[in-house]
């Protein structure tokens, strides 16, 4: 292949819709006039990932092998630099890294961060929508707090409505109801003092799609991790 | 991987847009509770495949050895049945069943038919919107021919607003026009005796949506090659 991008292989399928999401949000950022100018993409759909959030709190066989295994066969079948559209798999990115050490990881992550930091200059303080294995791994806490950026997390009772919502999401089922639950547990965040909304968990920007978040007198940018995830693909691909 | 489904390979980027709605469409219609409930989906999408219409035309090479290529790959990785959400491709369909004998390809074209016969029960005459390439290769005047169905096809003028549509999708910039062009052109069919609308190319279903195309008194079902490879693609996997 010899176009303007390199070949991006997608780790996907955790969950289905949010690989989807993130294939048709690359595909519609992509500058082209013809088939020819768009960028060549491998996607492993595999949705028989273990599960996540059970993996991390210790109640289920890790997701590692199976990342590591996707992530080899990605590259063997072309791959020039790996994404993961799932944000509680990167709890495990050091096991992709390890099983390909000659590609390039674009970490959702680390583009989620760069994106806050520009659309909530100055933020000190930031609301996370996320399962409960990012929380738990404290994969953002952690991020953020090297930037000095502190995180909210919704308090137990609100954090069980987002991963309803994120459950509503992975059988095709999630509607007004869903999207009401996550905007009222965002409310609540912002309320609190948050400068900025972080979809941190693929799934939320398919039932929250405003770039802002309004509360009384006070608008937040809401961050989706798919969209800082596309931005830092095509930056990355690009030749 | 041992769930319900075998893993499904997409031949895709032909256009890219295309293979998204495919995917998009897969995913929405599998019945499922969680993640480990859908299919897993290996996709290559290449948008740098020759030019399909160019090449039945004699204009430009021939995608044959790509798709065999593609096709041999996506085996390789893991994939147990190939699909490819692209109709004029489908002139070399043959290629991809010559590369990987052992692994069934579910053809684009005979689900497009089987839908048709099952919504227009009885129809002689359809009208096809397709690519020049798909009407030059004469692959649903043939298939249709065999199952005593005559395929109308729009007039030269006619057709090139149909490639305008089409060409608009790829760049990611079709609008109300494009969508208006195509029903003008499927409207002169319709009132010249077709009693389907066959959208014979996975770009068109992004411009057509609706399940049924109604002219003055006249109501015909538009039968989406996508939707029914989804279909198709869905009982295939099914172990």
């Amino acid at each position: 292949m010899s176009g303007p991008y390199r070949t991006v292989g997608v780790i996907g399928g955790m969950g289905p819709a949010a690989t989807v999401d993130f294939f048709a949000k690359l595909v519609a950022a992509t500058p082209a006039q013809r088939d020819q100018d768009h960028i060549r993409v491998l996607i492993d759909n595999d949705p028989s990932v273990p599960e996540r959030s059970a993996a991390v709190a210790g109640r289920g066989p890790s997701p590692a092998p199976r990342l590591a295994s996707m992530a080899k066969g990605l590259v063997a079948a072309g791959a020039e630099l790996l994404v993961m559209p799932c944000n509680t798999a990167h709890a495990y990115a050091s096991s992709i890294r390890d099983a390909v050490p000659g590609t390039p990881f674009v970490s959702l992550i680390e583009a989620t961060i760069a994106e806050t930091l520009e659309r909530a200059p100055g933020a000190r303080r930031v609301a996370l929508l996320a399962t409960d294995g990012t929380l738990e791994a404290r994969i953002y806490h952690e991020a953020f707090a090297d930037v000095g950026v502190e995180v909210l997390a919704p308090v137990e009772s609100e954090q069980r409505r987002v991963m309803a919502a994120i459950a509503a999401v992975k059988r095709g089922a999630a509607g007004p109801e869903e999207r009401s639950a996550l905007r009222q547990v965002a409310e609540v965040l912002v309320t609190s003092g948050a400068q900025a909304l972080v979809a941190g968990c693929t799934e939320v920007p398919l039932l929250m799609s405003d770039p802002e978040l309004r509360v009384g007198d006070t608008s937040v940018p809401v961050v989706s991790s798919t969209d800082a995830l596309v931005t830092q693909t095509l930056t990355a691909a690009r030749r």
